[in-house]
C-alpha cells in the first residue's frame, strides 16, 4: 500500500465494506423482513447511500445530530433508538416541521406523556415505538410489565403508538452460533410477545423492529418481525469476529499509525497511533487496543498492542529477532479496531484505500450531538 | 444550575480553571523556570489565552494540527512533544515557513539524520529536542545510553540540536507527596545528566524540559531545568484526584446528562451520557466511567456508573429509596471525568457556567490531526 498520508490515520476497506452490507442485506431478503442500518457506527454520507443503495428502508439513529445530519443529505425516514428527554423535543419538532419522518422512543409512562403533551401543544403528532427489554441488558420494558399497557394509553393526544422496539444487546457477550441462534429467538418472541400484547389491548402496532449485528446474523426466522436493525457489521471488528460473526478479513476499516521509536530492552515498539486514534475501547480484552497488520493488513503474530498513551501506541513484540530492523522508525502499521463505532468516532474521516489504479478518496464523517 | 441544554453536553466551569491555572504558574514562578502548557488536554483557543495570560511562554503540542489551529491563532512558539515521523515533515516545514517557531522531537539516530536531510534539501534548519527517558515509562534514550551521542552528532546541517525533553508519565501511578517529589527530581536530575553529557561532548543544549503534572506540582527544586510542560491540571480529573494532586472540587469539566429511564429491579438509573460522551477512559478503576454529581456538581454517593454503551449510561444505585422518585426521568446529573484529555475528546465545544446572572457561553475545541 503506497500513500502519503500523515498518520495516524483511518482507512476504510470499501470492497470489504460491501460485501459487509451485501451479505447483511440478503440475508434481510432471505428472512422477509425490512433493513433500517443504525448509522452510528459510520456518521459518514457516503457509507449510508451505500446501505440504501442495498436495499436499506429508512434508517436509525443514536443522537438528534445524526437525524440532522442525514437528513439534510435527504434521507427521510429516520428511527432516534435512544428514549428521548425532555431537553431535546423542540429538536425533534424542528426536524418533524422541516418534513423528516422521525420516530420517537419511550420507555416510561411519564416521558409518553411528555411527548404526547409536548405535541399537542405544538400541533403535531410524534410517531412513538415503545422499548422492550428482551434480554435484561439494558433498557426498556418487559413485556409481562403493566407499564407496557399504561404507556400505550399515555401515548395518545399528541403521539400515537407506532409499533415496539428492542435490542438484544446480550449478543456481544455470546459465542456460539446455536446461543446466538437462541439470543435471536429470544428477541424475536419477546419483543413479538409486547406487540401482541398490545393488539390484545386495542392498540393498532404496526412495527416490530428487532436487531443487534450477531442476532441478525443467527435469527433462522422473524415471523412477526417487520424490521431489522444493525449497526457494526458494516465495517465489523474485533469484538464481533470474538463473537463469532466475522473474521479479521472482513473488517473494513483500520488504523493507519507510523513507527516513531523503539525500547529495544523491553521489546517496545512505539508508534504515533496511541488512544486518541483507537480510542480506550478493549473490547473483549483479547486483542489489547486492536490486532496489529502490517502495511498491507495482514496480522503480525507475535506484535501486541498492550499499552497506549494519547499519541503513543506502546507496541510489545514477543518473537526474535531485533525490532530496530524488523519494524524500523517511519515503517507503517495498520491496526484493526476492537470496536469499529467507537474507533470511527476519533477520526474526522475515512481515507478510502483505493482499487489497484485508482486515487485515494477521503469521505467526512461528523460527530457531536 | 439553570438551562436549556440538550444532553450530553460538556460543561467548563470557567472559575476552577482560572485556580487552576494560576496555582501552577504561580508555583513555576516560584521555582524559576519558564512554563510551557501543554495544550492536548483542552485544544481549545480560549483556555490557551488564559494560561498564556497568567505567564506561559510558549506552549506544547501533540498533533501538528494543534501547532497549525493554535499558530493560526496567534501562537507562534511550539513544541510539537511526539517524535517526529517522515510524513509529518512536509507539514512541519509548511508551518514553519509560514513563521512559526516550532520545535521537533527525535528519539532515534535514523530521524535525526532524515530531520536533518529533510532541512538541508529545503532550506531550512530544525529546531530539535532529543527526548530523554527518565523513568521508564514510555518513549526516549536514557542519560547513560552511547546513542544520545549519536543522535546529537546526525543533528547538523539541517538541524540542530536546541536541547533535551523528558516526561516522567510514571508519575501518574504514584499517589503520596513523598513519592511524587522523589519522582520529580529523578525526572530532574536526569534529564539534566543527559544535559550535561552533551555540553561535556561539545554540544549546546540551552532547553531543559521536564514535566508532568504530578511532578510539576511536586518538585522541590529544579536546578538546571529551563522550562516545565504539564497539560492535564487545566482541568484536572478524578486521575489526578486519586494521584493525590486535586480534589474532586477543583475538577473543572463535567459531563451533563439527563435521566432517560431505570430498571428498577437491578437498581439501574439509565442516562444519555454513555461512552461517547465519558471516552471508555476508566482512569485507576476507582471511579466507574466517572465520578456522579447532581446537577449543581455535589458527588451523590452510592450512585455508581459501573457500564456504558454509546449514547447510555448505566449507574447502579446501591443505597436506599425508589430510585424513579429520587433520580426521576428528565432530571440532571453531572459526572466528572476520569480523564479530562479523553472525555473532552469526545466533544465539540465547552459549555461555560456562568457567574450569578451571566449568559452561557460555548467555546469551541477541535479534533484530529
Amino acid at each position: 500500500m503506497q500513500n502519503n498520508l500523515e498518520t495516524p490515520a483511518l482507512l476504510l476497506d470499501e470492497a470489504r465494506m460491501q460485501r459487509n452490507i451485501a451479505r447483511m442485506q440478503n440475508r434481510m431478503t432471505q428472512l422477509g423482513v425490512a433493513f433500517r442500518p443504525h448509522v452510528k457506527t459510520s456518521k459518514c454520507l457516503e457509507v449510508v447511500r451505500r446501505q440504501l443503495a442495498a436495499g436499506a428502508r429508512g434508517i436509525t439513529v443514536s443522537t438528534l445530530k445524526e437525524a440532522e445530519e442525514f437528513f439534510r443529505a435527504g434521507v427521510d425516514d429516520i428511527l432516534y433508538a435512544v428514549a428521548i428527554v425532555p431537553n431535546k423535543l423542540d429538536h425533534a419538532l424542528r426536524l418533524i416541521r422541516a418534513g423528516l419522518r422521525l420516530t420517537l422512543l419511550v420507555e416510561s409512562v411519564a416521558m409518553a406523556g411528555q411527548v404526547a403533551r409536548h405535541g399537542a401543544e405544538h400541533g403535531v403528532c410524534y410517531d412513538v415505538l415503545i422499548e422492550i427489554d428482551t434480554d435484561g441488558h439494558r433498557s426498556g420494558i418487559k413485556p409481562a410489565d403493566p407499564a407496557l399497557l399504561h404507556i400505550a394509553a399515555a401515548l395518545q393526544g399528541g403521539a400515537r403508538l407506532k409499533g415496539v422496539m428492542t435490542h438484544a444487546g446480550a449478543s456481544y457477550d455470546l459465542n456460539t452460533p446455536e446461543a446466538l441462534a437462541a439470543m435471536a429467538e429470544q428477541e424475536r418472541a419477546r419483543c413479538v410477545a409486547a406487540a401482541d400484547k398490545l393488539r390484545a389491548a386495542g392498540h393498532a402496532c404496526a412495527v416490530v423492529s428487532v436487531g443487534s449485528t450477531p442476532t441478525a446474523l443467527n435469527a433462522r426466522q422473524l415471523e412477526g418481525v417487520t424490521e431489522v436493525r444493525a449497526g457494526v457489521y458494516v465495517f465489523f471488528d474485533m469484538v464481533m469476529a470474538d463473537v463469532g460473526v466475522c473474521t479479521a478479513d472482513e473488517v473494513a476499516i483500520s488504523v493507519l499509525c507510523t513507527v516513531i521509536g523503539h525500547q529495544p530492552d523491553k521489546g517496545w515498539v512505539i508508534t504515533d497511533g496511541g488512544w486518541m486514534a483507537m480510542s480506550r475501547d478493549l473490547g473483549h480484552q483479547s486483542h489489547g487496543y486492536g490486532l496489529v497488520c502490517n502495511a498491507d493488513g495482514n496480522a503480525i503474530p507475535g506484535l501486541e498492542f498492550g499499552k497506549a498513551n494519547q499519541e503513543h501506541g506502546v507496541l510489545q513484540w514477543t518473537g526474535e529477532g531485533d525490532i530496530s530492523h524488523l519494524f524500523p522508525v517511519g515503517s507503517s502499521l495498520r491496526i484493526l479496531p476492537n470496536h469499529a463505532c467507537a474507533t470511527g468516532a476519533q477520526h474526522g474521516q475515512y481515507h478510502v484505500i483505493p482499487e489497484q489504479g485508482g486515487a485515494w478518496q477521503v469521505w467526512p464523517r461528523f460527530s457531536g450531538w
